[in-house]
């Protein structure tokens, strides 16, 4: 397996943390976002959103980071990433629309604004959103050591990237004490890697 | 089963089709967000998110679009509207990722713009992303019926809702016929429902 990423993407690192607690062997590919490789005729093939990651198995191509969790979770976790059944696997799908909505556009965006790397955009619309992720993720985390299932599954890696450096937008991880005490936990998973 | 909607929401029309073409009966509840009933600390402990839909099954409730129809192909639409092998899932996934990002965040958050329910935010900002989300359903429609695994699936669904109002918010969508030509075959199929 191939993965595209850019060394700073949290999104790509939720795709790097499974394919390692997987086992997976797999080739990385580092693009250059100053130069704009991810803009580039060559990777829009790949992906016509013009983003990290991507993850190449064989001939097949997929984009996403969503995608990439459950490719990798439904051909080599068996039931343990993300479960088949109904209810469980919708479980699962909730925890990734947060990440996908109020992290994503919360949390990340207005880390984006604190630290330069997003030029538009108000911080405080972004930091409300992100906010009321953080108290979601409290009030599931409060009475449960995990976001579904009971076990660890995408749901908590998809929403553990840009929920761990939070802080470094301004969000106040020690006013979410189970949402800190789940970070933790995420990290001492076997085959956790650093962001980068 | 029970969803609860608003009257206007795009994320519970999604819902309302796939349960409507699965032909699954359901009561409706509809709140109003004038009043802030999706506000209210009865709602707030089916969903804390605070937004429509949610969809009650027995003793199970879920919140969010993708999550209800997750849930929904999984339990009544066998392999259908879901596949369960890796790659058919994750072609799925991509797809409600992009209908969680560019066409959420793109092409309604303009929409809101223009029509006037949306009161922060950068129209220019927005139509900037969603037209990038039509380019994307433009590529891969301009070869493809359907969005993924050569079928209907959950992945149409997510992805008509919002795109199928867009002109609302001025996006042309006789610039991206093969889009155009989709929403026509999607309202085609048996048991589509109209959004009010």
């Amino acid at each position: 397996m191939k993965l595209y990423i850019t060394s700073t993407s949290g999104n790509a690192w939720k795709v790097r943390l499974l394919l390692s607690m997987l086992k997976q062997p797999f080739e990385t590919i580092v693009l250059d976002p100053d130069r704009k490789e991810h803009k580039a005729p060559e990777f829009l093939k790949l992906n016509p959103r013009g983003q990290v990651p991507v993850l190449v198995d064989g001939d097949k191509v997929f984009w996403d980071s969503t995608a990439c969790l459950v490719y990798l979770a439904r051909k080599l976790g068996g039931e343990q990433w993300l479960p088949t059944d109904a209810a469980g696997m919708a479980e699962v799908q909730q925890w990734l629309a947060l990440s996908n909505n109020e992290l994503h556009y919360g949390l990340q965006w207005g880390r984006g604004k604190k630290i330069g790397i997003r030029a538009i955009g108000d911080y405080e619309e972004y930091a409300m959103y992100g906010r009321n992720g953080l108290a979601v993720l409290e009030g599931r985390l409060k009475n449960n050591e995990w976001l579904a299932c009971g076990r660890p599954t995408i749901a908590d890696i998809a929403c553990y990237c840009y929920t761990s450096v939070a802080p470094e937008g301004g969000f106040d991880l020690a006013a979410h004490p189970s949402v800190a005490a789940w970070v933790k936990r995420v990290e001492a998973l076997p085959g956790w890697v650093k962001r980068v």
